[in-house]
Order: C-alpha cells, then structure tokens, then sequence
C-alpha cells in the first residue's frame, strides 16, 4: 500500500474540474464536478442530524440501486432548509450534470455546503454547467478539491495503490470541513458536521463491501474528529468503484476487503488530520489517545467528550496544563469511569494516578502543552479497549471567525 | 409569597460569615460557614459526574440519616482529584467546623470549588476557623456568599417568605457559579458545572419532602442552564430546614409540598438568571424555548442541545441570526425532530416554516440579535411538551478567561 499523487483523478477513468459559477461572493471556486466514464458501484454515509439538506435525501434516493456515476458539488451554499424549491433545485442541480453528460439522473450524486437557510442560486449552477463540463481533466481532482471548500484554507486530496492479487488498484479522495466538525455518520441515517469527502476508485468491489468499507473506516475516523461539536446537516462521505482495475471482485469478510477498508481508513486518517490542522481559529493539533476502557464504546466515548471540551480546549490554546479538565471531561462523558484508576499523562509524563496528582515540574508540563501538536493518554484501567480522537484548542479566533460568518 | 432581603440568613436560627484565609491568591474571601442553632433536617443533590470530589462522598455519606447543621465551603480550590490525603483533608475540614461549633462531625456539610489536582490547603482553613466562628452573624449571608465565588463577578443571594398554613416560613439561598456550567444534577447521583447552592429555611419539613421538592426545583432550572457544557465534579445544592418556622410538618404530596418545591423553583430559577448573567466573558442573556415536543425529555433535549451549541453562541455574540445552526442543532439533539414541522422565531419574528426561511428583514433580524436579552423560540410542531433553557454567547472573553484560568 502506498502514497500516490492525483486525489480522486489517481484512478483510471475518472476526470474532475472546478470553477467559479458565482454562488460566493469572492471570486473563489465554488463548484465541482467528478466523472467516472464507466457507471460506478456506489456507497454513501451520511450525517444523522434529523434536519438534512435536501442532497442528502436525494443521494440516500439514488444510491438505492448501488450505482452512480458522477458527483456535483457546491460550495458557499447548503442548500438546506430551504423548502421544497430547496428539494427542486438539487433536484434541477443533479438533472443540468445528467443532461449535459449524457447519464441516467438517478447515477448523479448532488453536494452542497455553506449556509443554511438561504436559497439556492440553482441558475448559476445550471448556467456553469457547460463551462464545468467542458473543463473536465484527468488531472481535475485539485481544482474540484478547491471548489468545494468553504472556511478551509488548503485543499485536502489524498490518494494510495495497493493489490488485489496481481492488479494494482487505486483510491483518491478530495475533502473539505473545517468547522461545523463533529460528524457521527452512519450508512442509512447520518450525523455532525458539514465535512464532505468524495472517493473514487478503480476497483471492482460489491456494493455491500464498499459500504461496509466505508463505515468501518468512518467509525475510527471521521466520527472521531470534533472541532466544535456542533453536527452538520450535510456531512457526506461518497465512493464511487468503477471497477477499471479488472481485479477480482472484492466482497465481505476476505482478504482484500481488509485490505480495502484498511486503505480506506488510511486516507480518511490522513484527511481527518488535515481537517483538524486546518480547523477555524485552530493553533494546536491534539490526540487524545484513550485505553484500558471496559468497552470499545467507551474508549469512543471518553475520547470524544475530552476532545469536545470547551474548557480542555481554552486550556490548550493557553498552553495551560490543567488536567483536572481532562479528569472531569472523562467522568461526565456517560462511560464508566473510576478516578480511582484513571492515569492521565500529557505527552509522556504522567499527571494523575491513584485518585491524585504526580507530581512534576511546572515548567515541563507548560512546554507539553505549548507544543503544536499535543498527545493527551488516558488509561481507565479497566478493560483492554482503546480508542483515539483528535481535536483542536479553542481560540479566540474560532470565535471571531463564526460570530461573523455570515457577514 | 414574597421575595425578601437576608439570603441564607433570612430564616429564623441561621447565621453565616465568611472571610479569607489565604486559598487565595488575591486578598478576596474564600471560607464560608453558614450554621442553623438547632439541629437541620437536610438534602442534597449532587453532580452525576463519574469524577467527584471528595466533598461530594462525605456529603451523600453524612445526609444519610437526613440531618445536618452546617454548611463550611472554601473557594480557590475543588479538593478533587487530590486522592486520599485530599479526603483527609474533607474530613478535617468537617472536624475542625465540629469542634469549632460544638457539633457532631456527621452534621457537617462540606463544599470546595476552584482548581482540580491541587492539594487543599488544609492548615489555612483550620486556622482560619476560630474567626470564622466568631464572625457568625445573623446578617452574614453576604459575607458567606462573597466567599463562596470563584470567576463570578457578583454575589449571588436570594430569599422568599411564603406561609403554610398560618404559619410564616422563610428560605433563603446563596450561590455561585460562572463558568464549568452545565449541571445535570441528581439526588443519589449528581451531574455537570461547578455550581454551589446553598438553601436554608426555618420550614418544619420532611428530609423526603425536601429531596423530592430540591430535585423538582433543579430538573427546572439549574439542569436546564449551560455556560459551556462541561459538567464539574463539584456541583451540588444543599438544603437545611431547622423547623423554628413551627410550621405543621411539609410531605409529600400536599397543598404544602406544592408551595415549597414552587418556591424553590423560584429562587433557584432567578438565581439560574443570575450566573448566566455572570457568565464568564458573556455579553448575551439567551432564553430558549422549545414547545410542543413529543414528550417532556424532547423538548429538554432541544433546548439544552441548542443552548450548548458553539457555533450560535457564537452568532449571539456576533449578533448575526444566523437561525440555520439553531435547526442544525436541534437536528442533533437526539430528540424526535420533523424539519417539515419546525417553526423558529427570533423575538417574536418567525424565520423558519415549513422547512424553508420566511423571509424578514434583515436589518431587523440583526437588531433582535443585538439585544442584551434574546428570545429563540422552537416549536416542534410534534406534541404538547414545552421546557427553557438558558444560556449565553461564547466571546472572545470567555476563551480569554479560561485559557489562563490557573496562569
């Protein structure tokens, strides 16, 4: 398994583009498309939050049969909460790229993220369409990951190879999410957030696998990032397989499933990383590595409410190593907890033990926490389950930046 | 029933004081004691966090005859997460009040908020004590609730006087709290916040009344308030009842009951008010209300989840309406949500219906969103359960205040 350029263009037979279509106000990209010339086997998670954009239900519609061939993303604009023109002009979104691509309505996935509440400028989109299209490139994934950012500051691509017996197979993935970040997304009915992340892949793989793959590698991913807790109603993490690898047909419970879902979570890893590193206001990349939990639930559960916080986080962007915070955060996260047994250490000194503090020397501790990237253990000692989560401090810019989102 | 001057010293037989005795580093006071002259029937409710103080343990264990005398609370320091010595030192603390008083150390309640992890200074506050006996004065719940505070800028006391019967009563509370506030609290097992509320009356009452009545009053109001969603380790609301009112005995279930848990609910309901005024960098009051949920627990779920949410207390403090983060986080709240239903006003001006935005001025929006006090009202559309909660902005302040909490 390795490394290799070109995101979701990495795979044979994909092509992507971005451009400008006008829905921000600067003149960044805000609108992106990604072609697979074969019809793909398909899979999608998406956010739980009960309100939903209306691309959301659309996908959950079209993903029905398992297949799809093309995504159409937006950025600057949510396209939720939007009434039943909103559910019209996803639709009218999703019909513009089948017309001008010559494809089946129902093989095209539809993304949108921005601001909620606000319509739609679904003419704009349709108008760019053609442009969009003619503009598709076999080496489009870095303008179509710019297209779909909104508060990022860098695009988030990745890509890998690996096997299938003697095929070589590629996966590429472009994402965005910055705030808005806490997504707890499942297969059926999806949770917090708006990060998106669009995968391709030259694989054959059944659309059960790919979809088992999916959640599998969003469990320990991307639903263990937080950024401010707050859950999007567009969350969405899409694949498309168009299987030009010609390898064996990957299913269920063999071999090179697992090698898929691990490549999967390998790159969802990596994006989560980035997301957090480029998190709004974010000065500090944190780990909190949990273990010894009695439950996986609970190593899950511990991790997120520390990585969740808001006063563990005021203490990182202080580079204030008050771990009573950490201690407290993980007694009200609901997991069994007993203080008598929690050791917490902040990078590799050990804080707290038998129910109290060890000591250490101040100084040590302040430059722990003053560090960039920060590494937060807790041991429950009482079972054999871990699990990680991965935050940011809180800033006064992360404040700054979303009390004038909008203006 | 009427508000009164007095605080925990405006029932019959109650007298307080508080001084500083070097807990902390400024010169403000930080020991309190508040005694009854005749033995107390007595309750308490206590955080639900895993993690608990020490002054939590001894508390459950000393209430469980149902009677206590005293109430002595330091601030500075939390004496949590100080392993046994850190009980050692509850207890000496309970001890020294005993023998300072003339008590039995079973009716001495102990309370500590401030730092986790560091050890209690246990010889200032035994030292201390002769004077803080001597200072016992029937006017000094002041005294005691200035000592109490931690980051609150201001005292908090209130008092009421309602009859049973022909038969005057009087109860009075003080209390602190500005920030680790997001209580869930309960009577066996306690929940979120340092938050202290401490309750005297000179009500002939049954320890079972005053229980049932403490935890009524609390699911209303201090459960139903968030500054920044983590849950201390310390919280708790004590209540002494010395019976001098000579009242006829307050149960269950009675006329009696009834005014009793009412007039709890008021106090603790203005005094609710009072630490989201004081919250720590807080410029806004927000007032959420949630009505016709499917059940009671939804429309708490709604109101709590949108109160905790990080990004519309940052557009409160950016006076930006943005409502879309309000739907969002009402989406994943948990609770039974149909966006189709949803109906969201700003002040008395709608914003959202039948899943779309009704459109406003928005100039006007901005100016609901300016004000001091702000009203969100959410109607579920789904059943006939209403709840509030209350809440404030997250500023820049806040974040400013807690990243050097300890520095």
């Amino acid at each position: 398994m390795k490394i290799i350029h070109g995101g979701v263009t990495a795979p044979l037979g994909f092509k992507a583009s971005g451009l400008h279509c006008g829905i921000k106000k600067s003149k960044k990209k805000d609108l992106a498309l990604i072609v697979s010339e074969k019809i793909c086997d398909a899979a999608g998670t998406f956010t739980t939050n009960k309100v939903q954009a209306s691309c959301v239900h659309i996908n959950k519609d079209h993903l029905k049969d398992g297949r799809a061939q093309v995504i159409i993303a937006n950025s600057g604009n949510a396209n939720c909460m939007t009434g039943e023109s909103g559910f019209e002009n996803s639709r009218s979104m999703a019909l513009a790229a089948a017309r001008g691509l010559g494809v089946q309505k129902k093989d095209i996935l539809v993304a949108s993220t921005g601001v909620i509440g606000k319509p739609l400028p679904i003419k704009k989109i349709v108008g760019a369409l053609p442009q969009l299209v003619k503009d598709l490139d076999k080496h489009g994934s870095e303008s179509a990951a710019h297209a779909i950012l909104t508060t990022d500051r860098m695009a988030k691509e990745v890509a890998m190879e690996f096997h299938v017996g003697s095929r070589r197979v590629r996966i590429g993935a472009i994402a965005k999410g910055a705030g808005m970040i806490h997504p707890e997304m499942a297969i059926h009915t999806p949770k917090h957030a708006t990060m998106l992340c669009f995968v391709t892949t030259d694989a054959v793989a059944a659309p059960a696998a790919l979809r088992a793959a999916l959640d599998r590698a969003c469990q320990k991913t991307f639903n263990m990032i937080t950024i401010d807790g707050d859950m999007s109603t567009n969350d969405m993490v899409l694949i498309l397989a168009n299987g030009m690898a010609q390898n064996k047909k990957i299913v269920e419970n063999t071999k090179e499933f697992r090698v898929l879902a691990k490549a999967l979570e390998t790159m969802f890893l990596a994006i989560s990383k980035l997301m957090i590193r480029d998190a709004e206001g974010a000065t500090k990349f944190v780990e909190i590595f949990v273990k010894n939990a009695a439950t996986r639930e609970d190593a899950r559960r511990v991790a997120k409410s520390i990585a969740s916080s808001n006063l563990v986080k005021c203490a990182l962007f202080g580079s204030d190593p008050n771990w009573g915070r950490i201690a407290a955060a993980a007694g009200y996260s609901g997991a069994h907890v007993d203080p008598w047994k929690l050791v917490i250490h902040l990078g590799k000194e050990a804080v707290l033990r038998n129910g109290g503090r060890v000591k250490q020397n101040a100084a040590n501790l302040n430059r722990i926490f003053s560090q960039k990237n920060v590494k937060i253990t807790v041991d429950l000692g009482l079972g054999k389950f871990s699990a990680s989560s991965y935050t940011c401090d809180l800033s006064t810019n992360y404040v700054r930046i979303n009390s004038a989102y909008r203006t």
